[in-house]
């Protein structure tokens, strides 16, 4: 089982996905969590080249780093554990890449976006994307310090063009799963996995 | 004027590139020579996890790094150079990578390779592509040590696709010029100078 988790900063994925993990330990389902870019060796270099070099980076130089590290990260880590048996649940994954670099920077178009996503994924699709969602004010309410200033910096705008493309995508894609983010964590967690429970196989 | 030159290791492309800057020198034509990849900071860091990484590395992340890299250096040098009117030669460009990445070693579809080096590239095309045409076997008699190590750890038959590659470019754009690499690099060299002086504009 692949399972996603996309939304803005402040829709509290990394809560969902901490009760997600301590749910899986309980059900005794061996799981993995990644966060993008990173998680092996290579993934990581081109992490610290991203962080270090932004200022000078054409946009695209940056989309095709993310997409090199999300390509090793998939052959070498998400697809082998996977084959395993073994449940990989990612902390965002290529819809951020549309709804951030495609929707929100504009950095190239979105049919080239979506060629890049699904040639760095190797093909390879979540059975669920559980897209937290929730308004920038009440994100920027939640958030703080360095995530605040860093929305603000962005703009209103480029957060609402963002959700856009969550919004967009929840639609194109039955994977996605959208939860309303001003509910209860406890609220989402059950809806999350009944749903997880259900499906088959 | 964007110039690239193409071809297999043993073609001449360096023989030819050397020829065409001292004849551009003459002719006081401001001119820079790039090979990838390289060129700038963040491409010559990223050549080095190509160059680190290569065993682990999953064949499409080598793509999209080798895309990064040339991404970064058509912004942050060939269009400014072109823009303040300089010619630029390129020792290789994205038909290398439909030619050797697409054909020989088939690590994508040869549309996500098209598409791929479109956006890397900003969509910018050259004026001239010249390709050295050379079968396998005359290429290996030329080259000695490394390269011709290279060309036979690859066998034949992989150097017999990227061929194949390259002769379906050729017949694809307009802006490739095959001249057979077989003749003198004298002779070669005034079919080119001939052509660029031919140019319009």
């Amino acid at each position: 089982m692949l399972i996603s988790f996309e939304g803005i900063d402040g829709c509290g994925k990394s809560t969902q996905i901490s009760m997600l993990e301590e749910w899986c330990a309980r059900k005794e389902i061996p799981a993995a969590v990644f966060r993008e870019p990173g998680g092996t060796v290579l993934s990581e270099k081109i992490r610290d080249l991203l962080l270090d070099g932004r200022r000078e980076m054409n946009p695209v130089t940056e989309l095709l780093l993310f997409s090199a590290a999300r390509s090793q990260l998939i052959s070498e880590q998400v697809k082998p554990l996977l084959d395993a048996g073994r449940w990989v649940i990612l902390d965002r994954f290529y819809d951020s890449t549309t709804a951030y670099q495609g929707f929100g920077r504009r950095s190239a178009d979105l049919k080239e976006i979506d060629a890049l996503n699904r040639l760095a994924a190797h093909n390879l699709e979540p059975d669920f994307t559980f897209y937290l969602k929730i308004g920038v004010e009440e994100a920027s309410k939640r958030t703080s310090g360095r995530e605040k200033d860093r929305m603000e910096s962005s703009g209103e705008e480029f957060y609402r063009r963002v959700i856009r493309g969550f919004d967009q995508l929840s639609s194109r894609f039955p994977r996605f799963v959208t939860l309303d983010a001003t509910q209860s964590p406890e609220a989402i967690h059950t809806q999350i996995t009944t749903l997880l429970q259900e499906k088959p196989g």
